[in-house]
Order: structure tokens, then sequence, then C-alpha cells
């Protein structure tokens, strides 16, 4: 049996959305638990063999400081879902609310892990092949040093071999052009540390990649720092979020355009479906003592229990203790990430 | 009479596209001269009563090292032409050469102007407004300091002034957060030296936004750092690129799919022209003495002559002057960026 604790009362949506897709999940699932964290009288309503609910009395809003969300609101759900895995109830936790609050929340209660400086959030985007590329840092370190950046790969490689059932995951790190003298001077000392770990067998190392290889599907893990990979990915968005709202203007101009895209309906929505960002929800928090999944705030029923299958595919498959093992045969590199640099 | 050089000899193609372009150029342009600069036995076919051949012996290739392009081959095209422009005989200089070479040879014949540390390269991305949005820098700068995004902002406005007729262009700050407390220390100061230019009436600033937002069209000009810029734009090719090889790829399928294509042909392939990177093509590399204006290496003869227009627009409307004007106004501000930091 694997339990799964679930923030109810996060995101835009709260429980109307939450706990519809808890019970579709649980009953896809019949080897699942969920502890259903909130507060009672929005969840009293909801009854399953698998899942009780753990009482919460508030809730992080989407716009609370960090400082709010950690100090003053000590019993939100979002907390008590998270301790419920530092107590070992739960083996994750999943939220919609706000992210910083999340990482902050998270990485209070549970710390990171031996060889870990800073916790990193990895997503999935959809590529030209038909499968995912996983991006990781995606907003939590604005600056990262080159060490951080081999942390990531580590990280972004047991999350790939635990969830995709890819043993040997390749990793590419993000930069300006293909040749290794591209780059900052972070990003150039992060390539040598890159390469010297897939020498030492922690990981294998394409070399470096382009944002347009997010999408080529070029490597199954582009590393970056949390600035570089928050832009990309929000670029992303809103180059498809022009074509399709183009697209919609284009077929509603008149009525020829309105009979074609009757006929062209089929066609677009297989699309649609291949490139279907709700497919791809759930982010993990990686680097933590506890394993923590983030959705979306504006996740509905399917993309937020898509975030719950990821976190129960991470959970019964022990991310934890792969992302561990790696991090522990990485250490003889990793561990300079404390040490003052030599230049 | 306004005189471009064109280096003919760059870009994937060479003059087989250049000349091309080159002759639609001067057909609708009566007020127009080219200087077409090249291997005289390359150009000798063609003649035009405003086009005038001038030799250069040598070609930069699309992968030499910057410096064999400026050490080693003085006497290529893309040195020519350029020159051409130091010597005042043409007003601006377009080639489709090597971004790296171009930028260094550029900033070695031309030198940068006063107030300005480091040149940027401008280029315009379609946006959901039915309008194109200005981003700098896009790979000239890869570590940037809150000094340079701020002359950057103030290059942009000249630029989208100049070529868009918007007296007062919105600036926007790209950053992982609209709230002013996001993004790294540099990301805030800058920031802040964007509002103390607002301030001052140098510029006109919106305050943060997101990678979305330049597709949003949200703001007239987005400044970020070029590793920043360079990774937004490649990683919006890619979706752009992912998202219509899916969906040529659906047409495909069958025969029932095939004929939904050519009933949606016509409204399909107005969203193209929409979204037509080739219609935005034509990168400005602002900050110099000069005006040189950069063709993508892979363009077409609609391409090269769309970067033709870019640069005749922008010498006959004076944009040197524009930018050096501006950046005089804003000399108190951006005279701090050659001054050691107080932190």
């Amino acid at each position: 049996m694997t339990t799964l604790a679930v923030d109810c009362m996060g995101g835009d949506h709260g429980p109307g959305v939450t706990l519809v897709a808890c019970r579709q999940f649980l009953d896809k699932h019949p080897e699942a638990r969920l502890l259903l964290v909130g507060q009672p009288a929005s969840l009293q309503a909801f009854t399953h063999e698998r899942a009780s609910v753990v009482a919460a009395s508030e809730v992080v809003a989407m716009d609370d400081p960090v400082e709010v969300a950690l100090r003053r609101k000590k019993d939100s759900s979002m907390r008590v879902a998270i301790q419920q895995v530092k107590d070992g109830a739960a083996q994750a936790a999943v939220s919609a609310g706000n992210t910083g609050a999340l990482m902050a929340i998270a990485r209070y209660l549970l710390k990171t892990l031996d060889g870990i400086d800073r916790p990193a959030i990895a997503t999935q985007m959809p590529n030209a092949q038909g499968g995912a590329t996983t991006v990781l840092d995606l907003g939590a370190n604005v600056d990262c040093t080159a060490e951080h950046l081999l942390q990531f790969a580590v990280m972004g490689s047991a999350l790939v071999s635990v969830l995709q059932e890819r043993e040997e995951p390749l990793v590419g790190l993000l930069n300006i052009g293909e040749e290794v003298i591209k780059g900052s001077e972070e990003i150039k000392r992060a390539g040598e540390l890159l390469r010297s770990a897939a020498g030492a067998g922690d990981l294998n190392f394409h070399g470096n990649v382009e944002g347009n290889d997010i999408f080529k599907g070029t490597v199954d893990i582009v590393v970056c720092d949390g600035f570089v990979g928050n832009v990309a990915l929000k670029a992303s968005e809103g180059v498809a979020a022009m074509i399709i709202g183009g697209l919609k203007q284009e077929f509603k101009r008149n009525i020829f355009t309105k009979l074609a895209a009757a006929v062209a309906y089929p066609v677009l929505s297989a699309l649609m479906r291949r490139m279907d960002y709700r497919r791809y929800n759930g982010a993990a928090l990686l680097g933590l003592r506890g394993l923590v999944f983030k959705s979306h705030g504006s996740a509905d029923v399917l993309a937020f229990e898509q975030a719950l299958n990821r976190a129960y595919d991470a959970a019964r498959n022990n991310l934890l203790d792969r992302v561990r093992a790696r991090v522990a045969h990485a250490a003889p590199l990793l561990a300079t990430a404390d040490q003052p640099r030599a230049s």
C-alpha cells in the first residue's frame, strides 16, 4: 500500500477539483491510499474506504508571501500534508498551492539530502518525439553555480530513470550554442563538471543543448538555472497559446472557415491531445528528504489526477532512495559545491 | 538617396539568395542604392543602375571562429561591407553571415557609442496582438549588469520609436514573476535603474514581464541578458516547429485527414503567414557608431529582403542619431555603468 498526502485546499479551485481527481485516482489504483488534508467542513462529504481526512484549519493563499505561509500559517493544509511525509504517514505529498510557499515549507520541514545544497523543481515538457523532456530547475534557484547544475543533473537522472524507466537517461546542459566554448564562465565550468561526472559513471552527458532541443527531444533531461528554465517554460507556453489562439481566430473568421474547422476538428483535437500540457502536470521537488509534487495552480481534474499519478509512481518506485543512491555515488564530485572556489 | 552595403556572400545560400533579394528590394525602393560586396566573379552578372559592386576577395564561413574572421580574413565581404558604413559610403550594412563574427568585426571597426559598454542584438518576435515584440539582447552578452540592461532598454526604445513609429514604446524587464522582489540581485537592481530612468523621462517602463508576455504583446520591448534572450528565442522556435510538425503529421495520417487538410488549407496558410518568422527577419546590432543588420543565416529571398527593408527604414529614419540622442539624454544614469558598484 502506498499513501499520498493531498493538500485538498490548494490551487485556484480547491476541493471542487482536488476531491474529484482524488476519487478518480482511487478508483484506478486499488493499492493506493490517500490522506485528504484540509478543512474538515470542506472534505467531510468525501467518503472512501482508502481515504481519510487529516484536519488543517488554514489555507495558504495563491498570493501569500512565503513568510506568511511559513511563519504564520502553521496549520495550513500545505504544511500539514508535508508533515505527513515527514512523519512517515505518507510516502509523498501533492499540492497545487503557491510554488514559493510549497518549496519553502518543504525545505523547512524535510531538509535537503546530504550532498544537495538546493532543491530543484523538475517538470516535463512534450517533445517532437512524442515523449517528454524533463527540465530542471524551473524557478527555485535564480543564481546557480556549476556545482548546483551538477546536482540537478544527478537528481534529474534519478527522476527520469524511475518515472520513465530509462536506466541511463541522457543529460544536456542548456546553453547558447553546442560548442564547449559557449556561455558564461559558470556554464563552461558546469560543462566540465558534467563531463567529469559522466567519466566517473555518475550520469550520461550529451553536452550542450539549445532552447529548441527541449522540444526536439534531443536529450531526456535539460539542466539549467531556475531563471532560464522559468523563462524558457513560460516563453514556450506563450508561443503555444499564441498559435492555438491564432488557429481559433482564423477558423472563426467566416462561414467557410467555420466549415473547414468542422472538417479539420478531429485532426486538430488529436494534435491538442498530444500537446496537452495537462498530461505533463506534476512537477517534482527534488533534493529533499521526502517526496513532494507540485501541480499547476490552475489544474483541472484531469491535470490534478496526473500530478497524483506522478507522485504515486515516484513513491511506489522509491524515487527517494534512487535519488539518495545517485547522490551518494556522485558524492566525490558533488562535495566540491560546498568548498570555496579556487578561482 | 539612402545606400546600403550588402554582404552578398554571407549566409547559407550566398549570392543565390542575396542577389535575388537585392533586385526585388531595388525594384520596390526607387530612392535606394546598394553596394554589393563580394567576389566580383559571383556578382558581375547583376546589373542595375542603382547598384555597384565593391570587391572583397574573402568570405567568412558560417563556422569560422571569431578570431579567424577578425584577424585573418581582412578582405572578407562582411568586413568590407561594414567598412563602407565606417567610411560613410553606406548608411547601413546587412549580412546573413555568422553572428559572432559580424558582432566582433562591427565592434572592432565601428566602436561603441559613448555611454554604451556593450552592443546588443535586437530582434522582433510575432505577438498575439498581430504586431511584434522587440527583444534584446539575443546572444551577444552572456553576463549582464543592471547598467547593461538599462543601456539595452534605452537603445531598444530608440529602435522601436524609429521602426514602428511609437514615440514612447513600453519596456518590460524579463523576470520570473511580476513582483519587484523577484529575480536575482542584478535583475532587482536593473528594475530600480529602469524605474529611475522612467522617472527621469528617459523611457516608458512597464515593470517586470514573464516569458509568455513576449508573445502576448504586453509591452513593445523586452529587455534581458543575451543568454536568457537566446534561450527564450530558440525555445519559442522549438515549440512552433513542434506544433507545425505535429499538424503536418496529423493531417498526413490517412485519406480522411488529407481531405481535411485540403479543406483547412486556406485557414492554416493564413495562420502561417501571420506567424511567419521570415516577416520579422533582420536583427539590429545596436550601440555601435554605425548601423549593422543581421539576417538569419538560413534566410530565403523573402526573409533577406525583409532584412534589407529593416536596414533601409532604420537608415533613412536616422536610427543612429535617434539612438545617440536617447543615450545622451539618459547619460547621467548610464554613466554609472562604468563606475565600481557601491555594494
